[in-house]
């Protein structure tokens, strides 16, 4: 199978379809819950409160510097269940395979996906794949959904936010549509340039325990910073000031954007936050962000 | 914005993202949980057991005799939250455009999909909308996960299945697909013959109350009766006779077969299941589904 490309068999719910399963999905994604093979997944949460989210994922190239397409729909969910106040735990995938796409791609996707799963600390338990004619697809979508479990005492609401609030970034922005930029055009850039593509919830959870106040939490993805900031104020009523100065840019993204025109503040980023903050435990938060290994920078 | 297409800005996170929003989706589905547009939705379930579920829609036309893709998404998912013996609550709905779809045509699915959720009984409370170049789609693509509340008492597995038991089926097979077949190939068919798309939580939730004894409920949808009933054959070691007179097909499905070379087993359904009983409850079952106006038939 190895060598081969997706057939439209492999989407029809018979034996190919079942083969793909057996000889692909299964002995990477593998656990209990998911080895049930049931329409559905019966999972266990810590209370009756869970958030809920999903995302579709339809990034080109499939490849880039720092990732795949199968890292990012595992880290996307992840961090948009975390931005909600909540410890992601279970997640689905719904695969959308162009006819022809090739199945070694395939495998090193769905390898990717289950070893940053791993990472996060969360188990994919249910999931569909579906087959569309050459031509009607990219090779590969995927959509993640995830359940989280409220972490307890939190309440992150753009309601929440006042004047006076700090705006704790934490980290160099730009640098996932750069790499992806990169990759599209075939530009030679500095191995330095890489997707910061990762799962974000481990540092959420600590943010959170340290810092239960937190007002907002966002993650910058499409539309960057800038896109990310102009919803939490509108959502808000409240208008939010941004110093250029303070807001880290890497060197050779920042001569990337000149070159090709772009505002780092506008472009996604897949593994960087926004928490909108008390002025007094921000100290205290950018302590826990330190402690991390995350660069962190206050923009007020 | 009824007369217009979808643009590549549509999915940007920007402006024309916001207007899409706000102008199609939100007065469709608006609702306190999705009216909060955060990266993800908080929802309280009955305990803390749940059931997980996704599928990925992706048929061909759009538009078909008895539904279009939007109400095929939601009762897809709907039915199998029921099929693990669980009461559908909450659904995100993910949605894949390809630049130059109408949006007078996205404003339909998506009014479809809020008018079946409300009759299922299930929320719409978290989404995505991409938006991918033309040629790299088919209109559009839908994924839709969900979370049900297991009822309590019940446990539904292949691994219950038993030599003996009864196989019920809830009426008449392959009406969806052949709908889908005439619309494909602008056949002219008898009106009779729709889609049979249908939410069954309704139904589910009566036979479980009635017989929490059910071994394994399954809608047989891609694939058809004879596949899932394979799976079943698989996943429990155990043979599966039917007896052909038995299963009900419309005389006027089983002539398209014929004339196309189709058989009915085989064919998908998306308002019907099957249920694995010990033979002693088969009446009580029976009688239930008889009164919830669902023709039912008696597989051995």
């Amino acid at each position: 199978m190895e060598q081969g490309t997706i057939k439209m068999e492999h989407g029809s719910g018979g034996k190919l379809s079942k083969a793909l399963m057996e000889e692909v999905i299964l002995p990477a994604y593998g656990n209990p819950v998911l080895n049930e093979m049931h329409d559905g997944a019966s999972v266990s949460t810590a209370g009756n409160k869970v958030a809920f989210t999903t995302d579709s994922y339809v990034v080109k190239p499939l490849f880039f510097a720092g990732g795949n397409i199968g890292k990012l729909a595992v880290c996307g969910t992840v961090n948009d269940l975390a931005m909600t106040g909540s410890v992601p735990r279970y997640l689905s995938v719904g695969m959308i395979l162009e006819e022809g796409f090739s199945i070694a791609d395939l495998r090193r996707i769905v390898e990717t996906m289950c070893q940053t799963a791993k990472e996060a600390g969360v188990m994919i338990v249910t999931g569909d794949t579906k087959v569309v004619n050459k031509g009607a697809g990219d090779g590969i979508y995927i959509n993640t959904a995830g359940i989280g479990d409220i972490i307890e005492g939190t309440h992150i609401s753009p309601k929440r936010v006042q004047p006076g609030q700090d705006v704790i970034l934490s980290g160099y922005i730009g640098d996932h549509a750069t790499a992806i930029m990169a990759g599209r055009h075939e530009l030679v850039l500095p191995t330095s340039i890489q997707s910061d593509c990762a799962p974000l919830n481990g540092l959420v959870k600590e943010m959170l325990i340290a810092v239960p106040q937190i007002a907002v939490l966002r993650d910058p993805t499409r539309g960057g910073v800038a896109a990310t900031l102009n919803e939490i104020a509108e959502q808000s009523g409240t208008g939010i000031l941004l110093e250029e100065d303070t807001i880290p840019v890497r060197p050779e993204v920042e001569a990337v954007c000149e070159i090709l025109g772009f505002d780092p503040l506008y472009l996604a980023n897949e593994g960087k936050l926004l928490a909108f903050v008390d002025p007094k435990y921000s100290s205290k938060l950018l302590e826990v962000m330190h402690s991390e290994k995350m660069p962190a920078s206050s923009v007020k």
